[in-house]
């Protein structure tokens, strides 16, 4: 998975401006692009951000290959000394960016790339790929997870993923955003997640009882037995027929999975089945067209559920599957001089921050809660004090003060003129460290329906610049 | 893409079963597994068939490494002579399928696998997850350029697809749906899509001024001389600083692209501004979150458009994003019997077709135009004559005699003992034959709002086999 040579998954665009700086000699001009996004999906309150170690991987596998400017060549409109400058290309740039499994919100530079503006110009399309891609999946998860109220929810839809890395990579989000492990068995052999999974309705239909099916499964595989129980009646044969298997066998974990039908009722009659034979222990595992709504429903009915498989409603993130990073300039240096840049809209929204600039999370020192994020210029000081104003970009009245906080600077180093400076976590400490950020976040941040706003400020400087800025296009 | 080992990009329960398979026998019994789908995404009236040639690279380099051996040792749930089979797996099965690019309906067999239990069964995942994200994106394809109306569409979506194989992939299943050429240049490379795309707004933002922008990409490029106008504004400097730049330059093909704002207003008035100009053959390229509804709307509204950029709508199916295809056991030989096998479900629409199959579809000699497609038992005389009759298999008493009419088996053979014996069409041929095809279909079945049912018959044989077996299952 992405091993092959991807430095051509590009728009085309990029090569064609890239070409354009090339000759025009605006190719080692020093540009900053941000890297954020504008909504976050679902009308959900935060977003997590995933997908920082595959941008690590493309960009130090960044170069071009024969075959590449072989292909580039026969558009017949590049310069044979762009393609030269192509087939040495070595990546310069600095990167800076906020950790994977970190809450992150609308607007902030989650990722700044500095550098010769060819390069920082040319790696877009890759970085807005990798980073929407699992940024979505694992928000998802994130809130799935949160549905299932700590119980186990594994990642089961390799099927219905969009192309083979949409199944790996989204297993690898999936269980940054919390979930416990995959049906996808490669993301154990590639990224250390464990790959779960029993049988499908057909393994019971190929024996010719149903009682047969459980008996032989649970005879190879006593230590991993859940028995699908809905392939022909779920209480009438499905159940008894498990019983009288686990009875037999006496399976470690016995588990039953229902993937059909009305899941409180069936899991509640299920229950009581199990716990009058003596299974108090035996889990039972629902499937089938699963969200984070769908969760919360059945178990706020009373269903009795011990974990979920939950599939293409994940791994597309069905109901918005598509997280909208952009990635703009916000600064060009001329002749040493440091021109910020902003693009200019009638939509509020709209609007991009300007410079090189700096993020970061406030805390209570108190609680450990967040409280508010502030982007600044790189060269002012990091908020402080015990007397703080926070203000509302748009809405300028509306202020705050702030005392009793930490201020962390949110991104981290990454390349420091293409040198790689940063080490990945494993993805058991990115998991860990996502679940404990997510419970930062106050409560009326982490609901579902009409989430609270977390303010993103700008400091004074930022938003005076920024204010001027337009100011300037207007009088134009 | 897909060239790195992706055996093990599996559910990891066919990995279970086929274990179980191994160690009681069952393993090489004859196994028919049908894939089918349920439902058209959008409520459309028909799918189109892509992800064949990806079944088949899949399937010719189907084998376990040492790594995926040893990965599957460190379950500690296989045993040693189960692993020394995968280690020498030679696929055997018979593979028929629907080739890419046709319409196909739902519960129509479109992929059949026959062979080995073990095999069939465990080609499910990759087989569902190849057929179901390029059919997805195929039918999306072919919905957003049937409402452009001729007008030629671009595949703009790669930043937003679900990672790296849903760009590239995605691309090709847009062209296979009717797109012209895509942004993702990796598809020119590997596939041999045009790969198309000018220049973003940080172009235009990085020289002094809007028309120097213009001016050296228009010096560069002057014959992919698309400008894009709506930086700062379209209207005020955009197009008129495009003018001057065609005035000056005298590009081959002058375009403008409009990327934000009401496409209908400035489409009309940009069109105005450059027929005025002398430029009626310059083309208007609009993007911007479209998809076949906008498209529809816009150029309803008399939009002044030349051709159409489409992305995050088109590469993730943003309206309904999970095809849901199936993959269904429907008999099983043993001792040389053929014993046909059935889900029953509570739900009619749930229900499967047993046996071995055959796919007609019945064309009217007339008008060439599609008439219905017939399900048979593979046994069967194909459907002929002029007086053959055809009926709901839900509600018996809808009937309708035929006549005039040629019957097509819509399904070859691709695989024979797991020996390719099928030629993939080239990737023109694919996209020409889907659009062909699409309008033999009639327009009640074309249109996007309440579509007309196509007819998918049971023949009477298979009626009658499917009626018994729900019967004898009912009296267990």
């Amino acid at each position: 998975m992405g091993k092959d040579n991807l430095s051509l998954l590009t728009d085309f665009y990029e090569l064609t401006m890239a070409g354009g700086y090339f000759e025009t000699g605006h190719a080692e001009e020093t540009a900053y692009f941000d890297l954020f996004f504008r909504r976050v999906p679902d009308g959900g309150g935060f977003a997590i951000m995933a997908g920082l170690e595959q941008v690590i991987e493309y960009l130090s596998n960044l170069r071009f290959t024969d075959e590449d400017i072989k292909m580039l060549n026969n558009k017949k409109i590049f310069s044979q000394s762009f393609l030269n400058y192509l087939k040495d290309f070595e990546f310069k740039c600095d990167v800076w960016a906020v950790p994977e499994g970190t809450p992150i919100f609308p607007g902030e530079p989650i990722i700044t790339v500095k550098g010769p503006l060819l390069q920082a110009q040319f790696i877009e399309t890759m970085l807005l790929l990798l980073i929407n891609h699992q940024s979505l999946i694992a928000t998802k998860a994130n809130r799935v997870v949160r549905a299932a109220g700590g119980r186990p929810v594994m990642e089961f839809g390799t099927r219905r993923a969009h192309g083979a890395t949409a199944a790996v990579l989204g297993a690898r989000a999936s269980y940054i955003g919390g979930c416990i492990g995959t049906a996808c068995t490669v993301a154990e052999r590639d990224l250390g997640i464990t790959a779960l999974g029993t049988m499908a309705h057909s393994w019971v239909q190929v024996f010719p009882t149903e009682y047969e099916a459980f008996k032989t499964y649970a005879e190879l595989y006593p230590n991993n037995c859940t028995l699908l129980v809905d392939t022909y009646s779920v209480l009438k044969s499905g159940v008894p027929n498990a019983i009288k298997v686990f009875d037999e066998i006496k399976p470690k974990n016995p588990g039953i999975r229902i993937d059909s039908g009305d899941i409180t009722y069936l899991t509640k009659r299920s229950r009581e089945m199990l716990d009058a034979a003596g299974y108090k222990h035996c889990k039972i595992v629902v499937s089938n067209s699963l969200d984070e709504w769908i969760i919360r429903d059945v178990l706020s009915q009373g269903a009795c559920i011990d974990s979920f498989g939950v599939g293409e409603r994940l791994i597309t993130a069905g109901s918005d599957p598509v997280f909208g990073g952009v990635y703009k300039l916000a600064a060009i240096e001329k002749n040493g001089t440091l021109i910020p840049k902003m693009k200019i809209s009638e939509n509020v929204e709209k609007l991009t921050n300007p410079g090189c600039k700096k993020l970061y999370r406030l805390y209570d020192k108190d609680s450990g809660r967040m409280i508010a994020d502030v982007i600044t210029l790189a060269d002012e000081p990091a908020p402080s004090g015990d007397d703080y104003t926070i203000f509302d970009p748009s809405f300028t009245w509306k202020r705050k003060k702030l005392s009793n906080f930490i201020a962390k600077e949110l991104r981290v180093k990454v390349f420091d003129k293409g040198k790689l400076v940063y080490k990945t976590p494993t993805i058991d400490e990115i998991k860990t460290y996502c679940l404990a950020q997510t419970y930062t976040l106050w409560e009326e941040t982490l609901r579902f329906e009409n989430p609270q706003t977390y303010y993103i400020d700008l400091s004074q400087k930022l938003w005076e610049l920024r204010t001027e800025l337009i100011k300037a296009c207007q009088e134009e």
